[in-house]
């Protein structure tokens, strides 16, 4: 099969199976390459490029050499605003601290337009769902303010929406149906607009970041691409457009195994769930052990197959060698289900207090940072 | 030939010769059906819709009958501010005057988005031609800034670039490729955006316009088509979104008897010429005149096919009787084009020297008055 007829649907969030075919068909480098010249940085990798949660990238190298040599730097993601924050954004929101912390400016997108036109999600709602789930949840994991602009499409001004109807003239159709497969005038304008969300902080009216990070998913990388191929032509007119850098992440699982998301809620754990209801979703999440707890002695567990232990490869153990003893101890048959549901429990139950103890205290200053739209 | 493949191309603006095919493959109306509806509510049609200049019409008898009964009705247009305002604008420029005069409320769009993204016009540049060429000459024809409002695309606001979003999601790329032929991503941006242009006085933010008029030539019709299909889609959720009514005019003639354009100057008058420039061109243009005097006398001119008598016909003789006796003695031979060109250098010079001196004094209004960006 030729590599030009595999396409990713971005707005389909399909599964990815094969990571490798990723590497070899669209050129995505493994996150390894990127860890070496970190370390040569002097940059400590973050535990999810550690644990190959963050799997692969395009140009992370360049940016962080960027960064190292003082120029202007961002990271960037957008959210739709279309339902409550969970585990799966979470793990958004913490590289944008961990970029954050090391200096970079940090670019919010709530997709309110999209959230419209996909969703047909009012924008009164869109705006509340993305101050008070979206923003709070965000500073009470650790962004700060200071150096973090969050805005909404429709409200985000006037160079930014110039930029939609510029990329316009920048591509071609059949471009874009080579990188989107079949395409609706909804989709054109949709995947334009996000090439905006991308570059916009390259603007000297937005700061001028010529380098920017972009962490998605893998299934949004159509939208690097053609936000790569859109810069690469800019900057032969406008010479602070320069293809932004992505890495990739592997999408948290959720209870059932499937995929997380705010229309799952059974099996998606929401930062302002009661602690009660997280528990017991979790308990009843399924995992990577067998029919008995006789089989499962025998045997061992299987902790890639397991959501739970997704929760804390992803979160809820940060501590590597800890980790590394939970897999241990499920893989010999030492620990079972039980026992880690309610080691889990404990842990989830921890995490969400402190959370939400500091979420109440950042519901009014989302309100009062967010560019939020004047009507 | 199935009417369906029959195709317009509002960007390629092709010479339409056969007039009659639009009033059977695309519904158009002829606009001597609105003349009587004009005269039966007691309004006088004007010269152009006399005269044949405007042909036809889509529901122009039902935003006349909105008006009738005291509606909040609008008219639109836009212009891209890439050039020199010149008689083919002052066409569309009058007719705003006309519906004004009625109570119809303004709407005149400077695409400086489109402008950009078609002819790469600085926005400046852009900014400066829309106030100082387009505003000031519409309100030296005699546009009262009290009840319309000249807007760029790039600052209209948010309201006005959410259609573009929303819309996109309301027509399939097959829908607008039987409008448009071939579509490329611009293309597609740039109709939505037109689209936007139109409906957009029927939002309440912009004063709940329910019944929008929208003179064009014809070869703008492929806009009114998606504008018409949208609004019929929108309707079913928004009550306020109803099908544009609209006008298609004949394009005036080049004095060569090509196109009309500020990318052919020596074949355009320019409202900002000086006088004895404008007559120069007129004097050396193409007549339906014979080539001896001798065959001329003998034969009588054609005035059907004389740019010169164009302009009789659209601005430079108001007076109909006066008009037809023109006609008539062009025809009989008794007038000869050297005598007709005196004659018109005259009428020409009058119209250019008063014009021209209200367009002084409308230039500082014009910056006054436009709701330019703010960048």
């Amino acid at each position: 099969m030729a590599g030009e007829d595999v396409k990713i649907d971005p707005w389909g969030r399909p599964e990815i199976k094969d990571y490798a075919r990723l590497y070899e068909v669209f050129g995505i480098r493994p996150i390894s390459e990127a860890l070496a010249k970190m370390r040569e940085l002097g940059v400590e990798p973050s535990a999810f490029m550690r644990r190959g949660i963050i799997f692969g990238h395009r140009d992370l190298d360049r940016a962080l050499e960027a960064w190292k040599a003082g120029e202007p730097v961002a990271v960037v993601t957008g959210f739709m605003p279309s339902g409550r924050f969970h585990f799966g954004h979470m793990l958004t929101g913490l590289q944008l601290v961990f970029y954050q912390r090391l200096g970079f400016k940090v670019f919010v997108c709530l997709a309110d337009a999209e959230a419209y036109a996909v969703r047909h999600i009012p924008r009164k709602d869109a705006v509340r769902i993305g101050v008070e789930e979206y923003v709070a949840n965000l500073l009470a994991l650790g962004l700060d303010p200071s150096t973090a602009e969050f805005y909404f499409q429709t409200s985000r001004g006037l160079p930014y929406h110039e930029l939609i109807q510029l990329f316009s003239s920048k591509v071609t159709y059949n471009e874009m149906e080579a990188i989107y497969g079949e395409l609706t005038p909804g989709k054109i304008v949709s995947a334009l607009t996000q090439v905006a969300d991308i570059l916009h902080p390259m603007l000297p009216e937005y700061g001028g970041h010529r380098y920017v990070v972009v962490p998605v998913g893998a299934d949004q990388d159509p939208h690097i691409r053609l936000a790569r191929d859109v810069a690469s032509r800019m900057a032969s007119e406008v010479e602070y457009f320069t293809p932004p850098a992505a890495t990739y992440h592997k999408l948290i699982r959720g209870l059932d195994g499937g995929k997380m998301s705010s229309s799952r809620p059974e099996f998606t754990i929401f930062l302002t769930d009661p602690v009660g209801d997280a528990i017991r979703k979790l308990r009843a999440s399924v995992t990577g052990g067998r029919n008995t707890a006789e089989e499962q002695r025998r045997l061992g567990g299987e902790p890639d197959k397991c959501p739970v232990f997704d929760q804390y490869a992803y979160y809820l153990v940060p501590d590597d060698s800890e980790l590394e003893s939970i897999e241990r101890r499920c893989k010999s048959g030492a620990l079972l289900c039980g026992e880690c549901k309610a080691f889990g429990s404990e842990r989830l139950k921890s995490f969400l207090e402190t959370h939400q103890r500091s979420l109440e205290a950042y519901k009014d200053k989302a309100w009062s940072i967010v560019e939020a739209p004047k009507y």
